[in-house]
């Protein structure tokens, strides 16, 4: 009788069946209806399966934010693939990387990527790459049928992210983690006929993308732009009857300054607010403007929210993350224990949203997950009663503009220059982007370098964010005696510095 | 890896910690806390457990729709105990049966079922009784631990039901089914902050357990009703808040009419009407009075709602009980194969809310449910956009010369009638046909109606085999604690009186 549970119906499909006329989709002047939908991604899914791929396969996604990459997105699903979604601003180095780890059988981008793709092409010349702009012209399956069901278990997609080391992990995201976090935010966040979720967050990473799986199981409007541009989503907010978005500290930043005397909607009643601890100033100021932010705590492993400020907190519990999600579970370890309540440690987390494991990756995965609970690496406190305060993420972890910058691998690009001998990366606060990367340099014995060559090197290799926006040069670094690098004594002689 | 998708945080008691001061419960003039609820709780559970009762054990509660009972009820969950919910209007004879084929530890019951439970005890004098007024004088265990995680494939509860064969049978109903049952339903009618859910149902019913269930899962306020009364119903919605009420066509009826000229506040979202078809006239008179109701289907074996109309076509699918639940699954059957649209056929349903099967019940569990699917016995068809309607329970079928004639088509047609308040109708043994239909007609206050005027009423809007060959005036309907009509009951007075 197992059935029931490991399985549930396709979802847009379903959603296509239960509410058609629905709108499900907005992308500048055009919308889109769930059968709509449904039907462009059958058309699509037809089109994949007569390219030989089936249920099973992978496939990497190298795409932007627009309705095409939502229909192809499902129609993956309707053949059943496991979608790897490529972050679109990484060098083709990094992607190449991540291609090679994960093995996909397909490469599926647009014209837009045209030049990455083409050098990817001749890189791995034994992965085919489609645009999606040459789909129409692909051999059809004549009678193709779309999935019925998701099995819960099933990879869904994988979603690569650096970790301490500063190597990038394939993160599982499986059916059932995409539907359980769903579920736990709607229990958290309510539900209502007239909400629409705006989606101006990557839909490569799992903020962006756990917006189009609320769209189908919810059967709530969804309006995707292309990219976040604060006066777009502060009008969509104010003309299109918006009433919950995804965002990061650097975007409501930008969204309160556009904003200026104005003020949002009554019916606009959730702010999410993820990437991070927000400075408490600005907490403050949505109070007093009346802006309704909810705090929330997640990560790749957890498909987005595992941990949120419920409304009747938002003042009380100001800087606070809140409590896990209702299906989910909270704990802080410090040296294989129970943290006190006040006493900072290692925040782990657990419940069905939490990822199976990394791909490819046993040892790293057994070392995260102990006993059903994932170690964040992520550094926090409950109080007294109950609610998370996040300190800090994996100590040394840079968010800048809401992306996830390792110092590790930073570092890692700066010691292959031949004039370099060691470096150290950490992050310096910033007005724009809440932080951002600076590099702590030791050159070899009678080597030579400048700062705008350094930096040179970095933007051959590595994603346009997360090149460091200051180089110093030192003698040395700051090691602790067994060598390691002390990164928050960096953080410190930079504060000295400025 | 499985640890996530097969246990959940015991529900009460994670609510209790994510959203301690929100109402939980109101009832009379008292109201409770989530905390408050969850304290409760433990100390009742604490003293069950103290007289031995332990995970997997086995009781059955008779017990009314006040809060004790619903503490009772977490205080069983809390310990982990298998919950048979008993219907405290039944003859002790079919009680007896009952308890005999569940074979509970523990009878736990209360003062007002005092008389009933007397005589239990010297029936089944191995089968303890307790009295929740005596529940204070028990020995508590000292440390008791509540169940942290509820296993979703674990026996809730077992609720009898009588099904076609008229021998009742115990439906398990597991923490899953009801999980899942909250969850399917609260994509359909969403969920918000303020939202207070009116259970005037019984709660040894499933449509009153899951509201409770709702209740905790949702974190929502409820207003517990000892029984229905109209006008409390009517008065609770106008000045409490109430925003969504369960309630069958009888319930219905009698609101409407105690409503008088008034109208539901604009914050009454959704009147549920359950519990067998409904008459169109009643269903259009909500539509014009901007009664919000949504028409369900659903069935003791499938933890309450299964089939639901979403609200945007509460006018166009007027009659039609709607699509299936978002994570359920319908199909019509007839003779083997999948009906076609408008086909009748016997009515199937699947999903994680569908029961595992029937208690010491294998051979019907095995007829019941195949793969997967649970045959219920109700007849119905889907229209060409695939809404169900639900024309009738099995059991009631009249077959009369050969012809299948639907009871509940005919009363709707009498209720039509300006003297008719409501009708019920049934099959009498006839010579010529078989069967033929006989109604039984209650009058509106004051009206008048000959046998001769209500059967032309019938022909002038039914085939002729469907018009009743006889009319009996009368002053109630035979019900059910859930307002259910027997027409069962009906064959039985029909018979006695022939």
């Amino acid at each position: 009788m197992n059935f029931n549970q490991e399985k549930l119906p396709n979802w847009l499909k379903r959603r296509a069946d239960v509410t058609p006329d629905r709108i499900a989709l907005e992308f500048e002047d055009k919308a889109y209806t769930f059968i709509d939908l449904h039907l462009r991604v059958l058309e699509t899914a037809g089109r994949l399966s007569g390219q030989g791929m089936k249920k099973g396969d992978r496939v990497a996604l190298l795409i932007g934010s627009h309705p095409d990459s939502v229909i192809i997105i499902h129609a993956c699903f309707y053949v059943g693939l496991e979608i790897v979604m490529l972050n679109s601003r990484l060098t083709n180095k990094e992607l190449i990387w991540q291609i090679r780890d994960a093995q996909p059988g397909w490469i599926l981008t647009e014209a837009a990527f045209t030049l990455k793709a083409e050098e990817l092409g001749e890189k791995i010349p034994n992965v085919p790459v489609f645009f999606k702009e040459e789909l129409n012209r692909l051999e059809k399956v004549p009678n193709f049928q779309a999935l019925d069901e998701f099995s819960l278990q099933d990879t869904a997609t994988i979603m690569y992210t650096s970790g301490t080391s500063g190597k990038p992990k394939g993160v599982i995201q499986t059916y059932g983690n995409h539907w359980w976090s769903a579920v736990g935010s709607v229990l958290n966040l309510g539900l209502r006929e007239e909400d629409c979720w705006l989606c101006s967050v990557p839909i490569f990473h799992i903020s962006g993308f756990s917006i189009l799986m609320r769209n189908v199981i919810y059967g709530i409007r969804v309006i995707l732009l292309e990219s976040f541009k604060e006066k777009e989503v502060n009008q969509a907010i104010k003309e299109r009857s918006v009433t919950i978005v995804s965002v990061v500290t650097a975007m409501l930043n930008r969204m309160i300054a556009e904003l200026q005397d104005e003020n949002y909607p009554e019916s606009f009643r959730c702010m999410l607010l993820g990437g991070g601890p927000a400075p408490l100033h600005l907490l403050e100021e949505c109070i007093q403007r009346g802006i309704p932010v909810y705090q929330t705590y997640g990560m790749t492993e957890t498909s987005s929210q595992i941990v949120t400020l419920a409304p009747e907190y938002s003042i009380n519990k100001i800087g606070s993350a809140g409590k896990p999600l209702f299906p989910s579970q909270l704990k802080i370890e410090v040296e294989g224990r129970e943290a006190v309540p006040g006493e900072a440690g290692e925040i782990a987390v657990a419940g069905p949203n939490v990822t199976p494991g990394y791909l490819n990756r046993k040892e790293e995965t057994v070392q995260a997950i102990r006993n059903g609970w994932l170690f964040t690496g992520d550094i926090g406190y409950l109080d007294e009663e109950g609610f998370l305060y996040v300190i800090d993420r994996r100590s040394d972890l840079i968010i800048s503009g809401g992306e996830n910058v390792y110092p590790a691998e930073i570092e890692a690009v700066l010691a292959k220059h031949p004039a370099i001998f060691e470096a150290g990366v950490t992050g310096m606060e910033d007005e724009k982007w809440g932080k951002v990367p600076v590099a702590f340099v030791v050159l070899k014995p009678g080597a030579a370098l400048s700062e705008a060559d350094a930096i040179a090197h970095c933007r051959e290799l590595l994603a346009s964010y997360k090149v460091p926006k200051k180089i110093l040069f030192c003698s040395e670094l700051p090691r602790n005696s067994s060598n390691k690098l002390l990164r928050r004594e960096l953080k410190e002689i930079l504060e000295n510095k400025l």
